[in-house]
């Protein structure tokens, strides 16, 4: 099935903008969000295209021609029981999301091989993104797959394996003395200068629509049901921004009502602007001071969609909460000898998150509970042989 | 579908073994194979269960009980046009069967998938493993999926995220001076004296089942046809005796008829006993001498089915031929910059092969080749920093 997207529009003001010439933020400086013609898509997820992975989706995805598609297994992850750990929380339904066997190991491969493809799509030859780590990887990698250049900033303590990967695929990269938001400024020059396309999470479009796909697996994996709550690790907050998209798109295809998942933003204590906001109530995030943590992906002291992170928390009745490093160490060391799984600190911080919750009932046992491991340990060594002792 | 598992049977002398009951070698010190009531099964591949991943081959698997499945991801990889480098080789058809998408980041997850489950089925506690890395990672992980014991060796300069990985999952892991040979026979104390289930490949009648699955795939990936040649790394030999089974099978099914890709086995020129048995005509191979190779997996002085690779080499004329280090480095720098894979040296072996036979005009332009890159170079940081520059 073709694409169904129609147009852009602002996420604070509603205004339209034009879907097939290259776009960054809108005339206020807010994410642009993609808009489909919902009323031609699947009417049930038996009409979607059947293949594995993300591109069964491609109805509900920006790309138009399979042409600029490079699948390197993106997408179509397991999301399975978690019977071990569930026991040992008292949680008879937790399950885990599990994006580490993504491409390069994480799920920024969603919303890089959507927004790499559509980019080429639209003509575009340089691609720019100042990164925590793993969206600059697998920008990388789908630069790469495609033959377009990549130009990539990160900070210079970031993993190196992440660094070791990225390089592999022969892009320029440099890595930064500070934060994201450093990298991303780094970047700036060559965007303004030499013409590269900012591919930054929400200044770039469409790598939300990749990260949304989480959202309709959750659907299609629980045989039309959506789970009680979802834990998400939230940095710049495209993988919980993007399943809400998701549901609302599922709700105007008929598939789902006005229920909703209770949506829980984690994040370090080193890092936690989003935690912060949620507490005072405000509806944007002021920037984090001195923002560390060994998660590398929560290292994000300013997030241009706080807002929408926020309403999404909000609107779904979930909550935000942030964990401490030790904490989150505890909980890495128990959730890989439980699940076999070699999970991302960032996904030992959701499990850290749901033992709060259950202390303070903010979730019930019999709940199903979907814990996200956005990506896999091995790129985390120098932070796993902190939490292991080793 | 139920599993048709009928019996085991002896590779050297076709003696039947009772398949319910944990067993290893056969009489004759043989490895045991799988074999199923074929005449019951699909006759076609529309007939398999509709599910992603490896275990919607269940019919063709030994595992009776969906119960003893902890499915992590494992199979379900994705096979790609590697349009970028099938051009530097000119070859247009080039194919590039991605396996580090599996869980633990190689394909031993595939056969320690299967075999861990049939272990548990069969009421096994306490599982062992002599280990060039990654089967033993494997090991641990479904171990610790199920809940059971799990005991592994391996050579002290194994890479440290294989090492890292291993240890998350909470195993008894010991690191040896030696090689993966050392390592097996390290854990045969534990096995004789203590109970513990031998685990090593092919000395294991189940992970091989697991393997075969990458052979069913492909033809399903190709719209019901083999590739015309099949390039493998090859240590124990699990993999490509694997996919030849599968062929076998297939045929019996009804699917193919007696038409096989062309096996290539590529080794690394510090460990090559196959390639050394290949060209000396012999049915065995010798144990290598001080082998050594950064690529890991590779590092197998002997193979206890060596007769096994050979017979399915030469019987679909095919070769074996081994790979110099430099060769291996420089093929691995190629083959990530113009992928966008991160892949193993196990995979860039491959693609130096590859390079190899065109030389040779031992394969044609035009021909469906597949490259296997057999794991995630996230696993190799130590030998990717030589082979770098970095
Ligand atoms: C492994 C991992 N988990 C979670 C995150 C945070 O994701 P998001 O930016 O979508 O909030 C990142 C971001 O880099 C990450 O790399
Ligand atoms: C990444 C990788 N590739 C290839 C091999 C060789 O596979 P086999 O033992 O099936 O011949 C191994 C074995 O450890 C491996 O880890």
């Amino acid at each position: 099935m073709k694409s169904l997207l129609t147009h852009l529009e602002c996420s604070k003001t509603g205004e339209h903008y034009d879907a097939d010439v290259p776009q960054n933020l809108s005339r206020v400086g807010a994410p642009l969000l993609a808009r489909y013609d919902l009323s031609r898509g699947p009417r049930s997820p038996r009409e979607l295209a059947h293949k594995p992975g993300l591109w069964r989706y491609s109805a509900l995805l920006p790309v138009r021609s399979p042409e600029f598609v490079r699948d390197l297994g993106e997408g179509g992850t397991p999301l399975f029981p978690a019977d071990r750990l569930g026991e040992a929380l008292g949680m008879p339904h937790l399950l885990i999301k599990e994006e580490s066997v993504n491409p390069t190991g994480s799920f920024k491969a969603r919303g890089m091989a959507v927004a790499v493809a559509r980019a080429a799509e639209l003509g575009i030859k340089s691609l720019a993104v100042g990164s925590a780590g793993n969206a600059g990887s697998a920008l990388g990698a789908y630069a790469a797959a495609l033959g377009l250049e990549a130009h990539i900033a990160m900070p210079k303590d970031t993993p190196a394996s992440i660094v070791a990967e990225c390089r592999s695929f022969g892009v320029d990269l440099a890595l930064i003395d500070g934060l994201i938001t450093d990298a991303n400024a780094h970047v700036q020059k060559g965007i303004k200068e030499l013409g590269w396309f900012d591919m930054a999470t929400l200044r770039e479009p469409y790598r939300l629509e990749g990260k949304k796909t989480m959202g309709y697996e959750l659907f299609e994996q629980l045989d039309g049901h959506l789970p009680d709550v979802i834990v998400y690790p939230t940095g710049g907050g495209t993988g919980l921004i993007g399943m809400w998209k998701a549901f609302d798109e599922m709700e105007q295809l008929g598939w789902i009502g006005s229920q909703r998942p209770r949506m829980v933003s984690v994040q370090a204590a080193g890092c936690a602007p989003i935690v912060r906001a949620f507490e005072e109530g405000t509806e944007h995030a002021a920037p984090w001071e001195n923002a560390h943590t060994s998660a590398s992906g929560l290292r994000v002291p300013r997030a241009i969609a706080d807002f929408l992170i926020l309403d999404a928390v909000r609107k779904s009745g979930g909550c935000a909460l942030a964990v401490t490093e030790e904490e989150m160490f505890a909980a890495w060391r128990q959730f890989c000898a439980l699940t076999g799984l070699f999970c991302a600190p960032e996904g030992a911080a959701t499990l850290a998150a749901l033992q709060k919750l259950r202390e303070q009932q903010l979730v019930g046992r019999d709940e199903r509970v979907v814990l996200f491991n956005t990506g896999s340990g091995l790129k985390y060594l120098e932070a796993w042989a902190q939490a292991s002792g080793t």
